[in-house]
């Protein structure tokens, strides 16, 4: 299997403007870049294998006891110490999702069951889904809101699954990597919930909401002290640099920095979706950073780089094709260059 | 299994002068921390998944196929992935040797046999060990300089392991992170033999090696490709953040600084050998950057830590008892502190 992502190196170092991948349209805080630089400075050192000082202020932050708390190399190295400790028979993931779960769960050679996700209702679930194959020990990832759709689902809609693999011993994975671009995503964390289940485990990022790929930083918290121990032991120790935990510990205390992100998205993400509609384009609605929308063509993404723009082509996805695309949403002035490359390259010009 | 490390991110923070640790005393280049530095400037981007670049220059530097190499997030990333993109049924580990192997080695269920070094001979192999019990698909673990007493072996001695693990279809890792450290290191490396034997991977770091623990950055190499593309799938995307692949640009472009270091450890491994040895400690001749002893008493960690001193007590280890130390070579004057502070807990002061 090979592992496709937005954020092609090669293109973007060419000078390619880069809507393939989805980071905070803000950029990096000053605060989050200094604090990083800052610590090299203390790089000889190893870093704290336990993250002790992040876990305990995310665990202020969010209130969640610190031992519910596991850091990680991006959500990604979590995803695949996740797949390595509960070690699945068999999995189940919505189509489309983010890829690099399939590619963990078949790092352990785990039988994978894909739940459509319908085309005709933009992609977001209408009902529960049959999870009556559901066994113990299986594993389930959810994505909410979804890569690379944008839908999101409401709380009581994944307490109900919850509540079905808990009863089937199973586990669900809810990735919340782009839970803070949405406004209501406060609500509909289930990050609230985990006292109650046992069997979830949420899944957050810095990477997105604080446009710090480059550094990496992802977390996790879950109720199953064993399970959070038994995932630490399933890859490498230190694995969170010390720029990382220190640009993480600076990122907590950006007041504001998310409000006003999700503000800036209010009003940008309708802006771009009408302007890509009114290209012809069907746009899927979005809670995230980011559009899904599906083309007349397939060579969209070839005819834009050749006008300096970088965008996703979906036609790797499961349940997607090459006619669909995903965009970032950047600033306005950028946004509108995507507009008019878009332009020109449907109608000639 | 409990995971224990040099490096008590409590007790150094409180300002612990580390022997326990194992970087260079030479501190990290300038050139390597402001690298980083400004790699932090564009952290709002994924880093390259491929480390194309690093690579390029690493073959460049090794004279190795840059398809040949594979970059993690510090050694032990590799070590993981290794094994999980293995799986072996069964594996071999010298005793004592660093741990993560087994920890990385239990991960995946796998069978272990130890090969006990023996005391008598300061922990240097004295003949090949018996492995007719070697099966295809094993895999054998090799650390030279070896971690935790840096004894190191021949590369004559190396080729004919590989020989014999090659006649099995066994696979062999030789752990090669501390190499740098010694004289004779370039002329022992089995890189240079790495188009002969597609069973065998070597491993290094810049974390050691340029004093960048903080940063993690490691490196193998091996001539099965395919198995490199295994380890590439066996755990998560993007695991080399950008201020990392920055500096071990910077690293590789420092002339003469491993020169120096080896300089430095040529006259302050033996001076500081003597001076354990005064102290009436036996010490363990070491090709590395650090000095495994044996002492009377098995409680010298706790005493040294009342003077403000943190060193490695070596009980967890396999083959070895707390009775023995490890301890870093730092500069002369820390080596002073930490000779002064030995003589007053083992005669009183």
């Amino acid at each position: 299997m090979n592992r496709i992502h937005g954020g092609d190196w090669e293109k973007t170092s060419a000078g390619a403007l880069d809507f393939s991948v989805n980071v905070n349209p803000l950029g990096m805080p000053l605060s989050v870049a200094e604090a990083a630089q800052r610590a090299v400075t203390f790089c000889n050192r190893y870093p704290d294998p336990a993250c002790r000082e992040l876990r305990q202020e995310l665990g202020a932050y969010y209130h969640l006891p610190d031992e519910w708390i596991l850091c990680g190399n991006g959500a990604a190295d979590l995803i695949f110490r996740l797949v390595q400790a509960l070690k699945p028979k068999k999995a189940a993931l919505f189509a489309p999702t983010f890829s690099e779960y399939e590619i963990a769960l078949n790092s352990v050679g785990c039988e994978l069951r894909t739940i459509p996700l319908p085309r005709e209702n933009d992609f977001l679930p209408e009902e529960i889904p049959d999870l009556s194959w559901i066994e113990e020990g299986d594993l389930l990832f959810l994505c909410n809101p979804n890569n690379p759709t944008g839908q999101a689902v409401a709380r009581s809609w994944l307490e109900e699954i919850t509540k079905r693999c808990a009863k089937a011993g199973a586990f669900l994975c809810v990735d919340e990597c782009f839970l803070e671009f949405w406004e209501c995503g406060e609500q509909n964390t289930m990050l609230s919930l985990l006292g109650e289940y046992k069997n979830v485990l949420v899944l957050r990022a810095f990477t997105k909401a604080y446009a710090m790929a480059g550094l990496r930083l992802g977390w996790c918290s879950c109720a199953d002290k064993d399970l959070l121990r038994e995932m630490e032991l399933s890859g490498a120790a230190w694995n969170v640099s010390i720029p990382a935990q220190a640009a993480g510990l600076a990122a907590l205390r950006e007041a504001g920095f998310l409000t006003r992100t999700r503000l800036f998205l209010q009003k940008e993400r309708p802006r771009l979706k009408a302007s890509l509609e009114s290209l012809g384009l069907t746009v899927i609605p979005s809670q995230a950073n980011y559009l899904c929308f599906r083309a007349g063509s397939p060579d969209l993404k070839e005819k834009l780089l050749k006008r300096g723009i970088l965008v996703r082509n979906c036609g790797d996805y499961r349940g997607l094709d090459a006619y669909d695309y995903r965009v970032a949403i950047k600033t306005p002035e950028e946004n509108q260059r995507l507009i008019q490359a878009l332009k020109a390259c449907i109608y000639g010009g």
